[in-house]
C-alpha cells in the first residue's frame, strides 16, 4: 500500500450516490409496490448479484454489441462470473435448480440492483434497480392479463392517477406471424426482422406515413439525419403496416380475415400463418379477461408493441405514461415506459431442456420515481432534522452532561444529538441550521449553577426573523429562546416539536 | 448463442438465494435499525456497488493474502473497478468528493451489501449485507462513545435482551504503544506485529496461559495442531499481557503508572510511550461518557479487542452478543461478534492530504438475523397465503368469471389469485395446501347456474382432519364448505379469514 499515493474522490462513469430524500421515496415507492404484489399473491424471492456467465445467457437488447452490456470477470477457478443485467435470468436459474420444490405455478417477485456495462446517458445508469413480478409454470394468457392489470394497480397504487397512464399489449407471436408471411422467416434474416422491429417500435413517434418510410428506403428527420430503412417493398410494407393499424383485418370465431387491396397472395400468407393466429387469439384472450375484470380501460391491445429483450416469445407489453414533458431541447414528449415484460416460455427450458412457460415484468424503480417526482406524488420523509445540544464546555464531566441531555431525550423518541464537531458557538449554530434542527439547547455554566438549559427554537427563530416587523409581538407571545429547568427538558422540547407544522418522527412508538 | 448448450442451473460458491421468511425477518430487522441510527441524527446515504479501485484502497484484514479479497474488473477505459468490500471505504470517497458541501460532522447511515472474492465457509458469503454508521469530522471520543452506545440501542431494538451482549471497546493507540515499547515498532516489524494481535485476538478464548504461548513459542492445541508463536522473550510478553489484564497498570490523573515486575527499564518505555498514554487517555473519557449516560454494563472497556481492518487509528469497538451456542463439533461457543468498528481518521486523508477524523461501525446484518433466529426473535411476516379461486372450467368467459372473483377480492384487501397451472382439481387442491391458502373458491357450473359460490376453508378443513373423532360436532357447528351467494363472496372470505388466529396481511388499509 503505497501511503503516498492520492487516489481522486470520484465515481466511475454511469453510477452514482444517492442521498436522503430520493432514498426514502424510494423505500416509501418500493413498500407500496410490494403490497400489490403481495396482494396478488406473489412471494419475495431475492438472488445474488453475481450468477455464472452461462447461466445468463445473452439476451440484452443491445445487438449492435451482442458480446457487451454485462460485467463479467473470472472467478479463482478460472470459471467465469456476471453481474446480473436483470432479474429475469437469475430467476430462470433459481427456478430451474429448485424446480421440484417450488410450488407450480411459482408466482415470484424480486427487487434489487441490476448492472449493465453500456455507455450511460442522462437518466441511463450503468447500476439501476428493478422491481419484478413473475409467474412460472403458468401456460394460460390469464397469466399474462393478470400481470397487465398488476402492473395497473402498481402505478395507481404508488401515485399516477387513472387516464395518465396505460399498460400496451402486443404478442411476439404475431409480429413473428408477420414476418415469416412477407418471407423474412428464419436464422438468415435477423438482422433485417430486427430493422423491421425498430421500425414498427416508432409507429407511435412517427405515425404511418415515418414507419412506412422507415420500412421502405429510409427515413430523413427534421435536422438532416438519414435512418437506413429495411428495404422492404411496397407489398411487404403494406402487411406490417395493415397489422399495426389493423385496417384489413378482421377477428372472426376461426381465426382472422385479411384483406389487402388487391395482394391475394399475401393476404393468404398472413390469414393462415400459424403464430400470427395464434397470437392473434392470445391477443383476444387476454382483452377479454382484461375487459371482464373492468381494465379495459387501462390495458389495451397494441400491435406496435416490439420490447426489445431477445428472450420474450408471446405477449409482450409496457406501461407507458401518457402526460407530457419536456425533452432536452424542450420540445413536449410523452414520459414514456416505466415497466414492460412478456412472456418467455424458452428460459427456464435452456436449463431444463423441458420447455416452462413463464411471464413476467419489470419496473425500472429510478424512472418509476423520476415520474412520481414530475407528478408531485413523490413521498419524501418528514426532513425533521435532530435536536442538537450545543457543546459550552469541552470538560469531559460536562460532554457528559451533554451527552445525559441527548440519551434522555432520545430515550423519549426525539431524535437528538450532541454536536461533535469543533468551534465555538457559529460553527455550532450554522451545524444545527444545515441540519434542519427544530431547537439547540444550551446549557453554559450560569445555567448549569441554576440547573437550567436554555432552549432556542429554530423554528420560531426563523418565523421572526423573516417578520422583522411583528418581531416584538412575537417575542412576547412565543419566544424563540427561553429557560427551563433540567427536569423539564424533554416536557419543553416536545412542546417546540408539536408547535411545528411538520409531525415528529415519532420513533418511540 | 448456441441453442444447444445446456448450461446447468447453480450458484457459484459463497452467493446464496434468500427467500420469504428469511427476506421479511431481514426487512423488519432493517427498520428497527434504521430507526436507531435515524435517532441518533444520522441520515441516509447509499453509494454504488462499484468503486475505482485505487479509490478502495486495500485494508482487509486477510493480510497473508494482501492482493486478494477483492472482485475487480478492467473498465472499458481501462481503468480497474471493483466492488466494494465494505461500506467504509465508498464513505471517505463521498466525503472527499463532497468534502465542502456537507455539514461537519457529517453523520451517515448506509446499509447495502458488499463483496469479498474470499474462501467461502460456514455462515461465510462472498456477498453478504451491512448495516453502517459512522461519524466523520468528529475528533472527540465522544463520537466513539455515542457510536457505541448507539450499538447498544440498537441490539436492544431488534430484540437482543440486555445482558445478552456486551459493546467492547478498545484502543489501536494502546495496542502500537505496547508494540513501540517491546521494540516492535516500525514497518520492518509488520509482520510480528500481526502475530502478537492475533494472539491477543484471542485472549478470551485461550486466557492468560493460551495467549502467553501465543506470545511466545507457540501453542499446541487439543487436536495436536500447532499455531507457532510471535517469538517475543518473556520480558515482552510481560507487557502485553500487563496490558490485557490490567495488572501492574494504574491510571492517575496526569496519565499512566507502569509497574512490571522487576523491569523498570520496560515499565519507563511503556509509562512514557505517548501513543499509549493518549489511547489510555481516550479509553478513560469514553468510559466516563459511558458511564454518565448508564451504559456502563453494556459498554465496556476491554484490552484484547483487535479488529482485522488495516485503516482504524484510534478506538476499536464490537459488539459481542454473550449467550452461548454449540460450535460444529457440539461444544459450547459464545455467539460472538455481530457488530464492530472504530475510528479511522487517516482514510478520508488518503483523499484530501488532510486528517479528517472518522469513527464507524457496521453490523453484518446476516449474523444478526442468525443470533435473533437463535434467540425466538426473528420477526417473520404473517405467513397466510392467498385465497386461491380454483380454475372449473377453462372457457375463456369462464376464466374471465374466476378473474372478476379475484379482482373483487383484491379490491378489497385481500390476498387471492386464480390458479394458473394446469390440471384437474386434485394438483389445485395440492397447490392451494403448498401456498398456505385460507381457502379456496370453487365455482363449477351447477354453482354458476344458481349463482353461488363455494368456499373451503382449508383452517377449519385442517382441524377437521387433525381430529377426526370431533368431526361431526365440528361440521355442524362451522363447516369447512359451505355455499354462498355471489354478491357475499367478500364477506364470507372476511369471515373465514377472522375465523384464523393469525391477523390477515390488511394490506388495504
Amino acid at each position: 500500500m503505497a501511503k503516498e499515493f492520492k487516489p481522486k474522490a470520484r465515481l466511475p462513469r454511469g453510477l452514482v450516490d444517492r442521498t436522503g430524500a430520493e432514498l426514502s421515496a424510494t423505500r416509501a415507492m418500493l413498500e407500496k409496490i410490494r403490497a400489490v404484489y403481495e396482494l396478488y399473491g406473489f412471494e419475495a424471492l431475492e438472488t445474488p448479484a453475481f450468477e455464472y456467465t452461462d447461466a445468463l445467457g445473452k439476451f440484452l437488447p443491445d445487438l449492435d454489441r451482442p458480446n457487451e452490456g454485462v460485467f463479467s470477470l473470472k472467478d479463482d477457478d478460472e470459471q467465469w462470473l456476471s453481474l446480473r443485467y436483470d432479474l429475469t435470468a437469475p430467476l430462470a436459474r433459481y427456478v430451474a435448480e429448485h424446480f421440484e420444490q417450488l410450488p407450480k405455478p411459482y408466482r415470484s417477485y424480486r427487487a434489487g440492483y441490476v448492472f449493465r456495462n453500456e455507455k450511460p446517458g442522462p437518466g441511463r445508469f450503468r447500476q439501476f434497480m428493478q422491481f419484478d413480478a413473475d409467474t412460472v409454470g403458468a401456460p394460460s394468457v390469464a397469466a399474462d392479463a393478470e400481470i397487465c392489470m398488476m402492473a395497473a394497480d402498481t402505478l395507481e397504487a404508488v401515485g399516477v392517477p387513472r387516464g395518465a397512464y396505460v399498460v400496451r399489449v402486443n404478442n411476439r407471436k404475431v409480429l413473428d406471424g408477420v414476418m415469416e408471411a412477407i418471407g423474412l422467416g428464419g436464422d438468415e434474416n435477423f438482422g433485417r426482422r430486427l430493422t423491421v422491429l425498430r421500425a414498427i417500435d416508432k409507429f407511435d413517434k412517427f405515425g404511418v406515413e415515418g414507419v412506412e418510410l422507415l420500412l421502405g428506403p429510409g427515413r430523413r428527420d427534421e435536422s438532416g439525419d438519414f435512418t437506413k430503412g429495411a428495404g422492404l417493398n411496397q407489398r411487404q410494407s403494406a402487411v406490417v403496416l395493415a397489422m399495426l393499424t389493423g385496417k384489413g383485418l378482421r377477428a372472426t370465431d376461426v381465426g382472422v380475415e385479411v384483406e389487402l387491396d388487391g395482394d391475394v397472395e399475401l393476404a393468404a400468407a398472413l390469414a393462415s400463418n400459424s403464430a400470427f393466429l395464434e397470437g392473434m387469439a392470445e391477443l383476444r384472450d387476454i382483452a377479454a379477461l382484461v375487459g371482464a375484470a373492468g381494465y379495459e380501460d387501462r390495458v389495451k391491445i397494441d400491435p406496435s408493441v416490439v420490447r426489445g429483450l431477445e428472450y420474450y416469445t408471446g405477449p409482450v407489453y409496457e406501461a407507458e405514461l401518457t402526460f407530457e414533458i419536456k425533452d432536452e431541447d424542450g420540445r413536449p414528449v410523452r414520459f414514456g415506459s416505466v415497466a414492460g415484460g412478456g412472456r418467455y416460455d424458452g428460459l427456464v427450458a435452456r436449463f431444463r431442456g423441458e420447455k416452462v412457460p413463464a411471464t413476467g415484468f419489470s419496473i425500472g424503480v429510478s424512472r418509476l420515481l423520476a415520474a412520481l417526482a414530475f407528478l408531485g406524488k413523490m413521498e419524501a420523509a418528514p426532513e425533521v432534522g435532530p435536536v442538537v445540544v450545543l457543546v459550552m464546555d469541552k470538560e469531559p464531566h460536562r460532554l457528559a452532561d451533554y451527552m445525559k441531555m441527548v440519551a434522555d431525550l432520545r430515550a423519549n423518541g426525539i431524535r437528538a444529538e450532541m454536536y461533535l464537531g469543533g468551534g465555538g458557538m457559529k460553527p455550532q449554530m450554522k451545524y444545527a441550521d444545515r441540519r434542519g434542527a427544530p431547537a439547540v439547547i444550551i446549557q453554559g455554566s450560569n445555567e448549569k449553577s441554576a440547573g437550567e438549559v436554555q432552549i432556542k427554537d429554530l423554528v420560531e427563530g426563523a418565523k421572526i426573523a423573516a417578520s422583522i416587523a411583528d418581531n416584538a409581538e412575537y417575542r412576547a407571545a412565543r419566544p424563540a429562546q427561553f429557560a427551563v429547568k433540567e427536569a423539564d427538558l424533554v416536557a419543553a422540547i416536545r412542546d417546540v416539536l408539536e408547535r411545528r407544522a411538520a409531525p415528529t418522527l415519532g420513533l418511540a412508538d
